[in-house]
C-alpha cells in the first residue's frame, strides 16, 4: 500500500468515526451500465462476507494527511435493466453519498456524474425516479481520463497477453504518449491520445461488444454477455470457420504467407454443410464469433496505429474484461498484422474506464464551479492505489459487485 | 463491336465451318466455382432461345485477320455441389474444348487451367471423374490478370456507385497504377497492384462473402447466397442495429462527428430486446449483416489504400456481384472514412476475375512451354470485346448460365 495524495474540501467530515462516505459515478452505455462508487466503510452484509476482513473509517497517513481507507466498488448492469440499477442506487442510497451524516443539499440539487450515451438518454428517468440530475461528462474525455489515471497511478496496471502469458509492463510516464486507445463497448472507439485531456477520436468500428452479444444471443440463446464469453472458452471455431487449409486441401497458401490454419472466412463452413443452426454447438458458434470480432478489432486498431505511427495500443472496454481468449486473439491479430512491430496492451480495470473518468471528474472543477457542484464534492478523489489483491474485473454473472481496497489521503 | 487482335496457333482450324470451339477455365473458391468458357457457335437450345439470334463460326474481319465470333460464357456453382460442375463439364464436353472435330490429345494429357484453393483441393477429383489434369494458376495472379485485362480491354468496365447512381469511369491506361484491388470471395484479399503481373497481397480480412452467406444461412435459413442478397434488399437494418441515436436518446454525438443515424453497433439491438431469433424478420437480419460486412470491408480497404497512398480502390468478387446495396454501402464507407478522398470503384464482371485470369493464362506461355501446354491451346484469347448488351453477372439463382457476345481476331 502506497497511498497517494488528494485534497479533501471542508464540507465533509472524514474524521467522523464510522461515517459512511459514498461517491457515485456512472457510465451508461448502449449495452451496459458501469458504476463506480467509493465507501469508507464496508457494508458488513456484503463485503465482510466476501473479503473476510473489515477496514473502517479513517486512519492517519504520512505527510500529515489523514488517510481515508475504503473500497472502490465496481458494479455493472445491463442497460436494458436500468430499473435494477436505479433500485440498487436507491437501496444503497448511493445518490446521497457522503451526506448521510452531514447536511445534505435538497435532493433536487444533487447531481451525479455520468457519461456514455445513456447519460443523455436516461437523464429524465433519473430525475423522475430518484429526483437527481445527471451531470453529463463527455464519454471520450472520461475514457481517456480513466485510462491515463490508471496507467499513471496504479502499479502493474498495463500488461500484454500472448500464448496464455500475462506480462506486466512498466510504463515510463514520460514515454506514455502518444498511444492508441481502443475502447470496445457496444461499438468500438479508437482514440489517439497525446496527453492528459489531449486526444482525438480517429476511428472506430460498429463491429464491437454489442455485435458479439447481439449476434451471440441470436445464435446461441445465451442469456447474458458473460455466459456467452464463458461459453466461447469451450468452443472450437474450426467447426464453423473456413480455414485456408479447407480451401487449399489442407495446404498453406504460402506464396502470400497464409498458413493452412489461418481463418479464411469466419462462419464460412456454415455455407457448405447441410447443417442448420441447431446442429452446431453453442460453444463453437460463440468461439467463432469471438475470434471474428477480436481479429477484426485487432486489425483495424493496428491499421490506425500504423497510420499515426503509434507503437502502443491499449485495449479497454467491457468486451475484453480480463477475458483471456479475447485478449489472446486481439494480441495475435495485432502481432500478425504488424509483423511484430506493434503490441496489444491491456489494462486490469479496462471495463470501467469511462466510469472511472466520470468519477474523477468530480475533482476537476475549479473555484468557478457552481455551488451545486461544490456541494456535491464531499471529497475529491484524484487517485487511489490498488493493492496486489486486485485482479481483473469479474467474469461471473452480471450485476455482481466487485470492490477494491484503496486508500486516499485527506488534507 | 470493335474486335481486337489475337493470335491463333496452327493446331486448330478455325475455318472449319460449324466447328465448335470451346475453351474452359475454372476458379474454384471456398464457396463458389466460377467457370468461364468460350464457344464459337451457339448451343441452339440455350443461347438462341435467350438472345433470339445466332452467330456461327468464323467471319472475316479487318487487318486481314479472320474474326472468331462467339460467346464467352460465365457459369457458377456452389463448391459444395462440385459434382454438378463436373457433370456440366462432362455433358457439354467442355474439357474436350476445341477438339471435337480435331485430333484431340489423349484424355489423360488434357489440362485445364484452374485457380483458387479448390484447384489444389479437387485436382484428384477432376482426374478421377473426368480424367483430366488441372493446371494450377496462382489465385492472385489470375485475379490481377483478370482485372487488368477488363479495365484495359472493355469499354465502360469500371464504375462508381453512390446514392443509387452508377457512373462509368474512363480509365486512362497510363494512369491506372497503382491501385488497390479488393477481392471479396469467401474471405477478402487486398492487393496493391503496380502493373501487369506486379502486385502484392498487402492485407485481407476473414469477414467476407463466406461470412455473409454462412452467418446469413444460420440466421435466416436462406438456401442460397443470391436469395440472401435478394432478401437484404427488402430489409431494414435499424430494427437490429444499435444506432448512435439509440444510445444518445435520438441525438447526434456531434463532438466526434457521429450522426444519430450512424450504426454504433451492428446487431446491438438484439441484446436489449426480449426477442428471440425467430421474432426478427429474415430480411432485416440479412440487411444488418450486409451492412456490417460491407461497412467493415470498406473501412479496412480504405485504411490500406491510405497506407500505400492509393486513391483508387477496385472491389471485385462474388459478394458484390452487381448488388447495388452492397456497392452503395461500401461506397459510403469508403467515402466516409476517407472524407471523400478515396472512391470505391467496381467492375462489371467482378464475379469472374479469377476465372478470366485463368482463362487468359492459356495465352501466357512462351515457346518454352511443354507440348502438353501447346496442344491444349486450340487458340489463344488475349482479349474480347463486350458489347453494350453485357450487363452485370446474373443476380438470380446459382447455376444460371450467362453469356456474352464477343469477337476475337484470328491470325
Amino acid at each position: 500500500m502506497d497511498p497517494k495524495e488528494v485534497e479533501i474540501p471542508g464540507n465533509s467530515d472524514p474524521n467522523q468515526p464510522g461515517g459512511r462516505i459514498s461517491h457515485l459515478a456512472l457510465d451508461i452505455g448502449g449495452s451496459l451500465i458501469k458504476m463506480v462508487y467509493f465507501s469508507t466503510n464496508y457494508d458488513v452484509d456484503d463485503e465482510v462476507g466476501r473479503s473476510g476482513k473489515k477496514s473502517l473509517g479513517v486512519s492517519s497517513g504520512n505527510r500529515d494527511h489523514p488517510v481515508l481507507k475504503g473500497r472502490l466498488h465496481f458494479v455493472k448492469f445491463q442497460t436494458s435493466k436500468i430499473n435494477d440499477c436505479l433500485e440498487f442506487i436507491k437501496t444503497k442510497q448511493l445518490h446521497l453519498g457522503g451526506y448521510q451524516h452531514l447536511e445534505a443539499p435538497p435532493i433536487d440539487k444533487i447531481i451525479i456524474k455520468a457519461t456514455g450515451g445513456g447519460a443523455h438518454k436516461y437523464a429524465d428517468l433519473f430525475k423522475e425516479k430518484l429526483g437527481i440530475s445527471l451531470d453529463k461528462e463527455d464519454e471520450m474525455n472520461c475514457l481517456v481520463g480513466g485510462v491515463n489515471f490508471l496507467l499513471k497511478a496504479v502499479h502493474q496496471e498495463a500488461f500484454t497477453y500472448m500464448d496464455g502469458q500475462k506480462e506486466f509492463v512498466q510504463i515510463d510516464h514520460n514515454d506514455l504518449y502518444p498511444y492508441l486507445l481502443v475502447n470496445i463497448g457496444s461499438g468500438v472507439s479508437m482514440l489517439k491520445v497525446d496527453g492528459d485531456g489531449k486526444f482525438e477520436r480517429v476511428s472506430g468500428t460498429n463491429v464491437g461488444g454489442g455485435t458479439f452479444w447481439g449476434l451471440g444471443r441470436l445464435l446461441t440463446n445465451c442469456k447474458s454477455f458473460d455466459e456467452l464469453l464463458e461459453l466461447s472458452h469451450r468452443g472450437n471455431n474450426r467447426v464453423i470457420d473456413m480455414l485456408v487449409g479447407d480451401i487449399y486441401g489442407g495446404m498453406d497458401y504460402s506464396k502470400v504467407g497464409l498458413s493452412s490454419t489461418a481463418i479464411a472466412s469466419s462462419f464460412g463452413k456454415a455455407i457448405s454443410d447441410n447443417k442448420e443452426l441447431e446442429d452446431y454447438r453453442p460453444e463453437d458458434l460463440a468461439r467463432s464469433l469471438l475470434r471474428m470480432i477480436s481479429n477484426n478489432i485487432g486489425q483495424i486498431s493496428y491499421l490506425n496505429a500504423l497510420r499515426f505511427g503509434l507503437k502502443r495500443i491499449f485495449f479497454g472496454g467491457f468486451f475484453i474484461q480480463g477475458h483471456t481468449y479475447a485478449m489472446d486473439t486481439i494480441s495475435v491479430a495485432v502481432h500478425f498484422w504488424s509483423k511484430g512491430e506493434a503490441k496489444a496492451m491491456f489494462s486490469r480495470h479496462e471495463g470501467f474506464l469511462g466510469a472511472l473518468g466520470a468519477f474523477r471528474s468530480y475533482d476537476k472543477h475549479g473555484p468557478d464551479d457552481s455551488l451545486v457542484h461544490q456541494s456535491m464534492r464531499p471529497f475529491p478523489f484524484t487517485s487511489f492505489l490498488a493493492g496486489d489483491k486486485i485482479c481483473s474485473p469479474p467474469n461471473g454473472e452480471l450485476n455482481e459487485t466487485e470492490s477494491v481496497d484503496c486508500s486516499v489521503y485527506a488534507s
